[in-house]
Parts: structure tokens; C-alpha cells; sequence
């Protein structure tokens, strides 16, 4: 069993506004000092197997095909 | 600067219908192997200063006050 976490985050220059948001909220709850926020997700997927080469590629085959939308977002895959 | 990674995770127990649809979803697309999968929130967060163990408290903080649900949701921060 193979546990894997898979980040998927906004590419530089992609507006988010979600992150503005929480900018924003951070502010009015007087945490100073708080620069630029960007919001992503998180999966953390279960596989089968123990071959963590053959995981690593079928995560990133996963991340091009759903998890991730390659025009606007990044992913990194780390086998935990 | 300091730039800081907070990840935001359901608690284990916690019913995750968007991590199960994700599940199904792979499976559909001809994935198999894929256990469970869980999905999370992940905030990268731009702060002044150089202090990192000052800059750890404010954001635990952050956490239990705005990022997370500590009722349903475990978070972690990592300095990067």
C-alpha cells in the first residue's frame, strides 16, 4: 500500500481570488505583516502496490487527466 | 520573507463525499488500484520578517481562528 499526496496549485500569474479573500479576512482580524496568499488543494490518495515508480507515474497521469486543470494549475506528487 | 505552506486535512472520520466522488471518478477513467482518497485545502502565505518560530505561532493562529475547522479538520504549517 502506497500512500501519495498529490498538491495542485495555481501558476504564478493566474488570478485568485479565493486568496484575496482570505488576505483580506486576515487583515480584518489584525494579523499584520501578511503578504500574498494563494489557495490550492490537496489529495491524499491511497494505491495499491509497492512499486512507487510505477505510483509516481499513474499520479501524474491522474493529475493531467482530473485531478489538475494544466492550463492554469501546477502539480506535485510526493510519495509519502 | 518568509514563505510559509499550511495544509488543511479532514479529520479521520469525517465523511469526505468530494474525496469519494475523486474515487469513483478515477475509477471510471479506467484507474484501478486507487484506495481512498481524501481531499484537502493548501495555503501558500507570503510573511514579513525573518523570524521563523514567531511566524509559525501567527500562523497556527490563523489556523484555529480562519483557515481551518478545528471541529472537523486537523492543519499542519510548514516554513518553506
Amino acid at each position: 500500500m502506497i500512500q501519495a499526496r498529490v498538491t495542485v496549485t495555481l501558476k504564478n500569474g493566474v488570478l485568485d481570488p479565493q486568496g484575496k479573500a482570505i488576505e483580506g479576512a486576515l487583515g480584518t482580524l489584525g494579523f499584520d505583516g501578511v503578504g500574498q496568499v494563494r489557495q490550492g488543494k490537496v489529495f491524499d490518495i491511497e494505491m495499491d502496490g509497492a512499486d512507487k515508480e510505477s505510483a509516481r507515474k499513474k499520479l501524474s497521469d491522474m493529475c493531467e487527466k482530473l485531478l489538475a486543470n494544466t492550463v492554469i494549475e501546477d502539480y506535485a506528487v510526493d510519495i509519502l
